[in-house]
């Protein structure tokens, strides 16, 4: 919603590529809205249909937008069927796209299910399901909401239209858990690579956060990676604080995943090691 | 043109990728006229000289945006040649490029040629050879008209300077005919892919509006593949109304283009079906 | 800094790709402080910590951006380490990254080294060590300063802050020297391939305005290449004075990189060719 901090800004998120139309036809309906609006690419390059991908994406670059900023999040395999578009609005930025978990990305942790389900609106968003065609284009495909649905509707809602002018409030949204790895009593992690980066770095579900103080070792297929606190500190293999708040495997001047042969979910177990290396607190 | 309906946008559409400086000195020199200038990217990735892929692209795109945009496309094999540098205004947009048929994209599809030839500058559109070279870069070198004429040319435009102060009107343009199968007397359509998408999906010529409230099987390489709604409802092979307004083929999680070893150019023939199965009409 | 020639425009050119959240957090970071920012992408496709080929990007593509441009350079292989972030004003514009010598490509050739060292600071430029928390992120991540450090610095530096306010001035900075091949008395320059194009073109530091108006033949890999004005004169092989600035080796209807095998380090050899053939001449 626009608001005294500044100018309509939206996000795109997409599978689409950057090879097609798709991503120029979806930013050509955004201006035709308000051609004011700010159009901010996040990225294009999901793996098609990697819901999960999109979540790890978008809860890494949301957070660093102002709120007044709409987020359109488009990888959609289910488009054209039963499965409803929605609009999700916070004090943090409002979202739009499928109702299929990653504008669940937009919510705290400690709102979110430890299990992908649907869950009940938190107390402090509002959830609308986009229905009013006033705020659509006039002809809607089977097969391209992100142009059709999502890039008007969220242009409208950057120009200061109200969310419930979208469509009727709705009591619950599809959710996934944070990416968050298992904690055992020993103080052992057991999680897996969430994402790999293109510097072939192996971003792992061990918050930074949750080691705290402590020196570690992380194990990825049987190697035990030391930690290090920078790239250039690293001596080949290393595990690093990461900027996205995970711990992630590196290699210095090379790629942990070609390495290791690694992908997304690989497991991981994160100890405490002997001897202190690194202070990893934040 | 600016008008009242917005800030001046620009649309970038080339060949020239995302690795090197190309891209960023285009819009160097755009926003070197015009700093308040909206520099929206719809595609980069057209293959090396791919003219006919970037009228696809072209045309699935620019009619989204307002008619106040002005859309630059270089896809210029003949840079430095004889050929010239035009701009077109109709009422749906105005078109930068060399005249090399791509901007023809931009004319409807009756006034376009059955085969690509120079045709007589339609009754509602105006086109000038841009040869002004107070509205172009100091220096104009051999080989990069991107930089050095489309672009300032087109921020020009964009920001009020009348299009018949780039250069002269010219009485022809190079125009290619419109992406269209060719219909037999029994109903039958012949034609090709013309585009093939990050997905894999195989976009034909075969118009959806072609093919009406007809239920129909599309031929690929000998097989023959029923229609569906949806890419959700797609059960392997399915064949679709695209969102681009033509006919193309999918596979449910997977990519038709590496089912058939298809390319751009493999002939397609659609029929008519027996038994209903969708409506495809608009 | 911002001026009456235009609202605020920032640029950013990165190895960190497309396909991460990296390129979005950074925008969204200077959005953040101040969301009226033009935030214009040069290229995120630099080859991972491949700093002479950013250099090479930079300065094909800053001179083009009007003055008032803050330019962001992240190639940052040192990041966390000592290496500094600095920022640098010219009359040219304004340039913000780590202190590696990629932002030296914003010097004249004739203010940088004949090797890669310090250099003190040009009388007529100002360099700072950014430092001002004030103006970076609230927590410094120990891994992307594009994010917490550059982004949000150059956001403030567009917006106005004077770069005194970032911190204190420093005396030296990292600089290369200019991409220029060497010359030997009998009129033979000795080069290098310093760019591969996307279109395969070899683009060599063999300057064109070092060719002048003498008609020459470029040896590379043992086969002499004639030269040719433009792409489309060029009948398979040819050298061409290239948009950037230097000669160029490009295969008509091809690519010169495949054809030779050759890469970046590649040597070639400029000579004075037997009977004029083409005019170079600026």
């Amino acid at each position: 919603m626009t608001d005294a901090s500044g100018p309509p800004i939206i996000t795109l998120l997409t599978d689409f590529g950057l090879q097609d139309a798709y991503v120029g036809a979806m930013k050509g309906a955004a201006l035709g809205v308000n051609p004011h609006l700010q159009v901010i690419d996040i990225s294009h390059s999901i793996s098609p249909q990697a819901i999960r991908q999109a979540c790890f994406i978008a809860q890494s670059a949301w957070p660093y937008f102002p709120p007044h900023a709409v987020h359109v999040a488009v990888v959609d395999p289910g488009v054209g069927t039963e499965r409803r578009a929605i609009a999700i609005q916070t004090d943090r930025g409002t979202f739009v796209g499928p109702d299929n978990g990653v504008l669940s990305s937009a919510l705290p942790d400690d709102e979110r299910p430890h299990q992908a389900r649907a869950i009940a609106v938190p107390a402090n968003s509002r959830v609308v399901s986009i229905t009013n065609a006033r705020y659509l284009l006039g002809s809607i495909s089977a097969t391209f909401h992100g142009r059709d649905v999502f890039a008007p509707a969220a242009a409208h809602l950057a120009s200061g239209v109200a969310i419930e002018e979208l469509g009727e409030a709705v009591p619950t949204l599809t959710a996934f858990p944070p990416f968050r790895a298992r904690r055992a009593p020993d103080g052992t992690w057991t999680g897996q690579v969430v994402c790999i980066d293109r510097f072939g770095n192996l971003i792992t579900d061990c918050r930074n956060d949750g080691v705290g103080n402590v020196d570690f070792v992380i194990e990825v297929l049987g190697r035990a990676i030391p930690a290090a606190r920078t790239y250039a500190e690293a001596n080949g293999l290393a595990a690093i604080a990461g900027s996205t708040g995970y711990i992630e495997v590196v290699l210095s001047n090379g790629s942990a995943a070609a390495e290791f042969g690694a992908g997304i979910g690989t497991p991981v177990v994160l100890r405490p090691a002997q001897g202190r290396r690194y202070d990893l607190a934040p």
